[in-house]
């Protein structure tokens, strides 16, 4: 099997365990990070993605997220053929993240009563319900993301500030434009662990928000792919 | 057209759409941020800095800023030819990045009753009205910031490490002297976004306090011009 | 004697002295950090590993912890004839820096009256009591600890670079993976400031909760030895 | 006049003008920044030294600080005969650093009532007052301090580093160890502030606690040279 299979299945494996494990820390009931804030909250996210960045950057390129694997394909900077592989192992990996998440925090799952709550651990959810907006909103995230990676990339750096640079960005990301919807800007992210919540035994779980789950798949696919484009375009 | 009109418009872009953007996310009503504090607004706007620098510093210099690029131009360490080309594409950046803003902000703006918070997400307003003192402020923040990019600036960096250098900058004024008037230090940060405010549909939006928006744009000019005159004199 | 010895000791050491410190300005009565919070704690120990790896990164590997000595061990990469010393070094660090926090802190341990949290200073506690869950809490925490290391090792990094990339993971398992048990990840940095607590002259202390103390000794051992050779299986 | 004059001067003003001033943002009245908490201190100073060792570190080394400059003469690091000079420099720069903040807060000194806090602004006070305690919490502080600075300096990192690995061990100690006096940890730092306190037409100022003043200053020079004679015996 190919080496960078394993490599985007456990990046994002890690990014998903790490990123819904600071948000488990400070929503869940009777933890260490209780009302940790959104300054606990974007550090942990951008730390679950600059690990794994620093781990396999070298050997899968490290975009453990179909929207950015799908841009790079759309504008010829990654192979078509190894699109489903990447995917694929995305989503596994998201998967199997939440899953160690809900193991992790098990016991504070059951001590939290608010079913929305711990369906926040796993997927966004939008603080006002407007799917229009939202949309935008996931769409602007997303396309500052793929504008900013695809800048990042087109100039030397020393070896190890990328993963840093990457992970700044998604702080930043998170601060500035995640009020809204809460910055999914990954369609694996969103949809990997809302899939978890759906069909393992978390306790005393409510619906899975399907209705909303649409939103954070597609905007981002379109925010890349339309950033891509316009950053080849001018630069 | 120049590159580098393109490089400055899209980096002060980002900077004021992520730096406007975490202030909303922290004042308006309703978001994931609210109450996020200091440490996450001025971490926000240092980000806000560091990316377009990472995006653009190969490109333009990344000034995002005319204090900066008029400071260097005053100490014949930018041509005075491109000055125009550089403000006009610092202030049409901001005016864009301060519109992304309301856009992916919209619907918690119209929550938001109070109008000089929303105001406050475009542009600066001092904690304690008093022009002398707040220019005073303004002036010694844009001093430092002009002094330490050029202190920077003058020594060898291993690549990447200077965006990084550059936030940091950023983020120490912002926590240190940014608590009298909310450290514009920037003209196109202030007044871009200011005309935004002014210009755009904002919901039920107040005035746009023209009367204070002469001191974020002259004195940090002020203060970068004499920064670089003095470190030039000194080092 | 080996210099080894001196760097593991010496850096065991102020990894305690500066955790377990955090941990005593956040918790304790009458101090300039009461009640810093998460983002707090988990940068204070970021910092307090990060520190050490500077300084001793070049002499001794800069482990600091049984735990990633026993893994590397176990996969060939660190010599058996040399755990023994390093495993002596660590317990005599860690005991070491809990002293010190003791003494910098005495006025408030002094003052400070629930007993728990004069332990908690010292060592981790869960936040539910559940053996099972908390060794599968720490488990998994410290099998992120070793992989991470592993795969950033397995890269080159400018230097300096990876100080700050161990900090990070550090960081980033504190925050999201912290929550239930406090993540302790380190035999020495648990058991070492445990006996501390148990020996020394604590104002006023209760017990030392020896009956927890096994869990952050063994499940961190097993986390890491098995994360090491599944690393080594798959990359 | 030696350049190193000027670079040691400027860079103890800068260190004191953002070191103290995050202090007034968070502490005195009305500022955007009250009750920053102790993370946005800690973040403060460790940029307020991080700034000025990129702007002045290849130029005088980046002392900014009495006791690091005479445990350097100590051990034979540093000539003895310019001890003086860069002494008389870093006290000067902290004076005027210390003015500065009085400047940019003017109007909120005002509106502060509390005459500790405004003294608290310029330089440390203990928490509990025990002089015997104080000067080991600050004696450790500065040992772990000039430990690290030999220690991360015994090894090449790539340029732009050193500064970063400065400020983390400063943002490491304020965080941990710093609970109990404020962490001055450097003589110049502490003392010329509270000189500028004492002098300078603070708002309805109190007294300038020169019982205290000592402290900070002994101990940090006690604790700089005994951790430079340890680490040169051992390493």
């Amino acid at each position: 099997m190919d080496l960078r299979f394993f490599a985007e299945l456990v990046g994002t494996m890690i990014l998903v365990l790490l990123g819904d494990g600071v948000v488990a820390n400070v929503i869940l009931k009777k933890t260490k990070g209780v009302n940790g804030g959104i300054i606990s909250i974007t550090a942990g996210w951008a730390f679950a993605v600059t690990i794994p960045v620093f781990m396999f950057g070298n050997i899968s390129g490290a975009h453990f997220n179909p929207a950015v694997t799908l841009a790079l394909a759309s504008i010829g900077k990654f192979p078509w053929e190894d699109v489903p592989m990447y995917l694929i192992a995305q989503f596994i990996g998201a998967f199997i993240g939440a899953s160690l998440v809900l193991i992790s925090y098990y016991d504070h799952f059951k001590l939290t009563e608010d079913k929305s709550i711990k369906l926040g651990v796993f997927c966004t959810a939008p603080e006002v319900r407007n799917l229009k907006s939202n949309f935008i909103t996931e769409f602007i995230g997303t396309f500052i993301l793929m504008f900013a990676i695809l800048g990042i990339g087109a100039y030397p750096l020393a070896e190890g500030i990328s993963p840093i640079a990457v992970g700044i960005v998604v702080w930043g990301i998170g601060l500035s434009l995640g009020g809204p919807t809460g910055y999914a800007i990954n369609p694996a992210r969103d949809l990997g662990p809302r899939l978890a919540h759906f069909i393992l035994p978390v306790p005393n779980k409510g619906d899975s928000d399907w209705q909303y789950a649409p939103i954070p798949v597609i905007a981002p696919i379109c925010g890349a792919i339309v950033s891509a484009f316009i950053y080849n375009m001018i630069f």
